[in-house]
C-alpha cells in the first residue's frame, strides 16, 4: 500500500512511478530511446536529450501529456508559455498528434527556439519581456476559449513525461544522475523513476538562477533570475508538485558558476562534439562536484542560438584536459620497443626530439 | 569457395569480410558502437563516428591493426604519416595496449588534431609541407628503425577496422549507405561488410578533392588537392589496395560542392545539435543525391578546429528547413478545436493575430 509520505515510492503529489511507466509505453512509439555517450575525459555518462526530437527532453513531457490527455477524451486545443523548449515540444507534439497549438513565448526568446515551433505549425504569439507575462497571457487565453493550459513542469502529466528520461537510464544502472533544474520537472520525473533503485540524484543550478535550492531550504522569496547562458532553466518561481517532490526525492543541488558553465559548453563541443544549450551543460558541469565512478548527466538540450555558440567557440580557450596516466608504469615493456629504442640511440642528430618523446613516452 | 573475381564475397586484393568480422570481434572489447541518430529534417540517418573515441573512426583501423600485430607476434613501435585522426586512433591505440607510438604530421595540421595526438602520449614529429612529405619521412624512420608503419588507409588491418562501422550499421537494415572516401579505407571496409547483404553503397567526394572518383575513371594523374573545408579526406594519390575494393564493390560516388559541405556543416550543427569536421559532413551533404527511404551518412568524425566552426556558425546562415506536410489534411478534424476556432472568431481583435494563425494551421 504506497502512503502518502512515502518519498521512496513515489507518491507525493499525486504522480507516482506508475505514472512514469504509463508515459513510457506511449510515448515508446514516437520517441526512440536517445543514446547515452561516455565522456571519456569528464569521466561522465552523458544522456543525450540534445538529441531528442525538437533537440530537447521537453517533447516527452508535453506529447504525454496530449496523450494522456486524448485517453481522457480531451481534444481541447493546447496552449502554453514557455521561452523555448517546452514551446517546441508542444508544437511537435500537436503536430504529430494533429491537435492545434498555442505558444505564448516572451519577447527575447531565442530565435531559433522561436524558428523550431514556427516549422512545426503551431501558433507563436510574442508577449510581455519577461516568462511571467507570457504565463499570465497564455492562461488568460485559456480561460477565455476554452484551450488546455500545459504547464512547462508543474503538470502530472508532464512530471510523468519527462521521468521517461530516467527509466531509459536505468538500462545503464547509474550510481549517480545529475538533472538540470529550472522549474524542477525533469528533476522530479527522474527521481520518480530511479529513487527506489537506489540511485543517488543530483540537481544542477546556475549561482543566481537558483529558485528550487532555495525554495528546498525554505526561502520561497521570489526573486528575477539573474542573466545566464542558461536561458532554459531562468525560472523566477518553481513548480508546487515539483518542489514538493524535489524535496522528498533529491540527495542534493550543487550550484555551478557561470563561468564553470559555459567553459563546459565549449568543452562539450571540443572533445565531445556534442552541442548543448546553456541549461543542456548545467548537469555536466555540476558533474565536477560529484564523487562517483558511474555518474550519468543529463545534456537536457541543444537548442543554442547560433551568434552564442559561435561566440562562445571564439572567446573561450578551456584548458587542455590533464593528460592520462600512463598505463601499467611498473611492469616491463616488451623486449622488441625497447631495443628499437636503444637502435634508435645511434641515430643521426635530426632524429634526436624524436627519441627524447619516445624515450619520454617509455616507462 | 570464394573466386578472386567474386567481388561480392569481398574476396579482392587480400581482404575479406571475414576479416571484418574478425576485427569486430576484437575491438568490442575496446570500442563501444556508436550511436545511429535520425537526423529528421534531413531524411537520413546518421552513424555518429563523430562520437567515436578520439572523435573519428579511424581509432577502429589503427586499433585492430596494432592487435592483430600482436597477434602475429610484431611488438615493434608504430609509426604513422597523417593530417590528424589517422594520428590520434594510432596514438590512443598505442596508448591503451601500452606501444610506442610516433606520428609524422605535416607543418599545417590543424591544432587541434595535433593536441589530441599528444594527449595520448604520442611522440608528435611535424615534417614537410604536404601529407606527401610526412608520408616519405615517416617511411624513411620506419626504415631506419624498424618500426611498423601504418598506412591511413592501404593496410588490410586497417581496412578491415574500418568495416566494423558496416558491420554495426547492419543490425539497423539500411537499403543505402554513403561514406566519404580520401584514401578510400572507410568507403572499401564499410562495402565489404555491407555489400553481400544487398545494401547500395555510395561514397562522397568533395569538387577538386576526387582523386578516388578519378582513379575508377581511370585517371590516376596525381593532382593536388583543392583547398577544402574537408582536411581529413585531401589525399591525392588514393591506395592500391583501396582503388581495387572500391572500382569492385561502390555503386557510385557523388561529388559534393564546397558550399553545399560547408552549409552542412553548419545545419548539422544547428538543427541536430551535432558538430561534424568537413570530411565528417561529406556524407551527409551527398544523401541529397541519393534517392532512398532508408539511407545511412557516416559522420566521419568531429574534429574541427573551434575557430574554423566558429567562423562557420558566423558566416553562413541555412534556409531554414522546408516544413512539413500537414498530417492528414483531408480528415475531418475532431469536433472540439474547430468549435473552439469558431468561438475564438468572436472574440476581441487583440486576438485576431492568433485567429489567423489558428485557422492557417487547421485544415
Amino acid at each position: 500500500m504506497p502512503s502518502p509520505d512515502n518519498a521512496v515510492d513515489g507518491d507525493v503529489g499525486g504522480v507516482t512511478v506508475a505514472d512514469v511507466l504509463a508515459a513510457q509505453a506511449r510515448l515508446r512509439r514516437f520517441l526512440p530511446a536517445t543514446p547515452v555517450h561516455h565522456a571519456e575525459r569528464f569521466g561522465t555518462w552523458l544522456k543525450l536529450e540534445n538529441l531528442q526530437r525538437t533537440g530537447s527532453y521537453k517533447v516527452r513531457g508535453a506529447l504525454n501529456a496530449l496523450l494522456a490527455g486524448r485517453e481522457r477524451g480531451d481534444t481541447r486545443p493546447v496552449i502554453c508559455a514557455s521561452a523555448g523548449n517546452h514551446a517546441q515540444g508542444v508544437a511537435w507534439s500537436a503536430y504529430r498528434l494533429n491537435v492545434s497549438a498555442i505558444t505564448v513565448m516572451p519577447h527575447g526568446a531565442p530565435a531559433n527556439k522561436i524558428a523550431g515551433v514556427g516549422h512545426w505549425g503551431a501558433t507563436v504569439r510574442q508577449h510581455g519581456e519577461s516568462y511571467d507575462e507570457a504565463y499570465a497571457f497564455a492562461r488568460e487565453l485559456a480561460q477565455q476559449h476554452g484551450y488546455r493550459f500545459l504547464s512547462a513542469f508543474d503538470d502530472p502529466d508532464v512530471i510523468a513525461g519527462q521521468g521517461t528520461v530516467g527509466i531509459e537510464l536505468a538500462a545503464h544502472s547509474p550510481e549517480a544522475v545529475i538533472v538540470p533544474i529550472g522549474g524542477g520537472g525533469l528533476a522530479s520525473g527522474v527521481a520518480l523513476a530511479l529513487k527506489s533503485q537506489g540511485v543517488r540524484i543530483i540537481g544542477a543550478q546556475v549561482e543566481g538562477v537558483d529558485s528550487m535550492a532555495r525554495a528546498l531550504r525554505g526561502d520561497t522569496q521570489p526573486l528575477a533570475p539573474a542573466a545566464s547562458l542558461a536561458d532554459g532553466v531562468r525560472v523566477k518561481v518553481p513548480g508546487l508538485l515539483t518542489r514538493r517532490l524535489c524535496a522528498a526525492l533529491l540527495d542534493d543541488v550543487v550550484i555551478v558558476r557561470e563561468a564553470e558553465l559555459r567553459e563546459t559548453v565549449v568543452r562539450l563541443a571540443l572533445e565531445e562534439n556534442l552541442i548543448a544549450e546553456g541549461a543542456g551543460a548545467l548537469a555536466l558541469a555540476a558533474g565536477r562536484r560529484v564523487a562517483s565512478r558511474r555518474k550519468f548527466a543529463v545534456i537536457s538540450g541543444g537548442n543554442i542560438d547560433a551568434a552564442v555558440l559561435a561566440r562562445l567557440l571564439t572567446d573561450i580557450r578551456p584548458r587542455p584536459p590533464r593528460k592520462p596516466r600512463r598505463r601499467r608504469a611498473d611492469t616491463p615493456r616488451p623486449a622488441a620497443p625497447a631495443a628499437s629504442v636503444a637502435a634508435v640511440s645511434a641515430s643521426p642528430s635530426t632524429l634526436l626530439t624524436a627519441i627524447a618523446a619516445v624515450e619520454e613516452t617509455t616507462p
